[in-house]
């Protein structure tokens, strides 16, 4: 048996809206220490991973591991219709073919229930191992999430190099050429608000502007995003969920050093 | 001659808004009572009956009783040009193919005269007898409209099933199925936002959402909406219009038995 | 060598929102004087003319007279990445085909360089000479918007009748006529909302809605909007840029006096 009370039910609203669109079904997978999904982007070039630690729910029981395979839009469709407010919690039992999502008002006053079927979904759950990164980039997720929004109008690859001084975003399109810089600043009246570099040594990797633009999705969810950047590795964009755990996106670098070449 | 001077004019504007999706051309009653209309929605499914009290009107003159046929999306769009703090008054005369809308903004500085042409409608004027209902449920009109927005994205039919304790909204479709009950609650600060319920016997009916979802268009007319419900009746949906009358919409329920047999 | 720094540079991307839709590819101006636009709209029925005086900038440097063909479209799309707070700064060289735009962000963490390639686009620029009008009307930008917005409802075109009194806004379409009058009020808390009439002779002229509508775009760059009327001078509609200048757009009057007899 499964039910997981979350006090913020806005936060699995939002989770849903951060990775619907770049998912389409996957496995939630359950287990004494926390609800979680691991699952490629439907054209297997990103990967999402999102934990939601079991401390994070007022009332967590699991009493076996359980995967339960869900369609995301019509798992968004149903928590939609959570109130911003609402207490959510997820019902499930070993045997079923259905989830149950049950949304309670702050007054009490009104009570719903959504159940949704389960689908079986074959998926293998892929081993990330801690590494270590050239640069780790912490910044205000809508200032990126504007860069990554701005420079689309423009190209559809950017490059985003680290220096000690800032990280520099840039991309080439026909219409012409955009660069935007930001640099490191510490010096803010909020945490959230500062940008911060953490560098081993200087890197350049291109990334496409479409799986960015998915990931600032996730934005509403928390108001600084990590970028780890490493020239061997995908690229990490995370998104910290207060207290609970976090969204992960991954994505590897384009190659393009021909490409590239031949533009300049 | 008629000269209907309506000082809050943005209620005239609120009324277009509710009813002209449903019903493309009406007949407006004017009588010495009062502005009125009757009319099916264009599928001749559900009704509506809007009534302004002569009372509500800053100056009412009629007189002669006078039918005056419009094209609801062409009175809507020069309602449209309305501030929302503008007098507006209607002018028509016996003879005349034209009803004119006049407009005066609050300082008196902008005065706005459209004129539409009238149309020539066949209508039956029914008679509604006042009746007994197995259940009255009075709930805030904002809530009514989410459950049925919410419903929607579910099913296409809800059963609306009332009992001592609350009222039950419940739907079904591909991808799962959702119940929403709201508790009796009078404890409440304003009034408007109490959920009253008042049963002499319960009753369960099934009404298809589409038109539910068009009757919550009247939503900004009044903060709470009355559902009168019997198993021989026609649902009514009341919203009213302060000091002035109301907007009642009439939709007969589902008889479906035999498929809700079959589903459960 | 062209370096023009704007402390305000929401004005220049409000400057482009104002025009984009109007104008495709134009001719931009810089001299010592200032920066200007002149062009015919894409229809060749309508002129806009602009003026940023070089005063309005905090830096202007403009070595030699400089005319640069752009495309308003990528022009506007480049504008919309900077920031609402941003300081502009427009570079340019004498042989180069690019003009690059800078941003910087009101705390100097964020810099971007926007560079754009040129078109060459022949024009020829029109002496417009001073003339006198016999009415010219001042009202407020939003008042005259909306105006043309819902006179669009019913119609196509408008006939704008000054006389001491007022400005009266006639349209005439298949649902029916609408009048619009606006009374010369001088007595108002803020001078941007008057209505003010300065008439020789009264005027009565008829003109496009489609292009009066595309002018009120330039509303957010002033509270209020000049409209100079002479029966044997295209109409001028004028949005002054604080302390810099102004849009304005020129359009001939529709000569139909026929066909208004025929109709009326």
């Amino acid at each position: 048996m499964l039910e997981l009370r979350l006090v913020q039910g806005s936060l699995l609203k939002k989770v849903l809206d951060a990775i619907k669109d770049l998912v389409n079904d996957a496995n939630f997978d359950c287990s004494a220490s926390g609800f979680s999904l691991q699952a490629m982007d439907s054209s297997h070039v990103a990967l999402v991973a999102l934990l939601l630690r079991s401390e994070g729910f007022e009332h967590y029981r699991c009493d076996r591991s359980l995967s339960m395979g869900m369609n995301l839009n019509n798992m968004a469709k149903m928590l939609k219709c959570a109130g911003n407010d609402d207490i959510i919690t997820i019902k499930g039992d070993d045997g079923s073919d259905t989830v149950t999502f049950m949304f309670e008002s702050p007054t009490q006053d009104k009570i719903s229930d959504f159940e949704m079927k389960l689908m079986d979904i074959d998926s293998e759950h892929l081993g990330i191992p801690e590494a270590e990164y050239h640069a780790i980039v912490r910044m205000p997720s809508a200032e990126f999430a504007r860069i990554c929004k701005d420079l689309s109008s423009i190209g559809d690859t950017v490059v985003i190099s680290v220096t000690k001084e800032g990280v520099k975003f840039s991309t080439r399109g026909d219409i012409g050429a955009a660069n935007i810089v930001c640099r490191q600043n510490t010096t803010v009246d909020k945490p959230e608000d500062a940008t911060v570099i953490e560098m081993n040594e200087p890197v350049s990797l291109t990334f496409a502007l479409r799986y960015l633009n998915s990931f600032t999705k996730a934005s509403p969810l928390s108001n600084s995003v990590t970028i780890s950047l490493s020239s061997e590795l995908p690229v990490v964009v995370e998104y910290k969920i207060a207290e609970m755990g976090y969204i992960r996106f991954y994505l590897a670098p384009k190659i393009e050093e021909e490409d590239e070449e031949a533009k300049s």
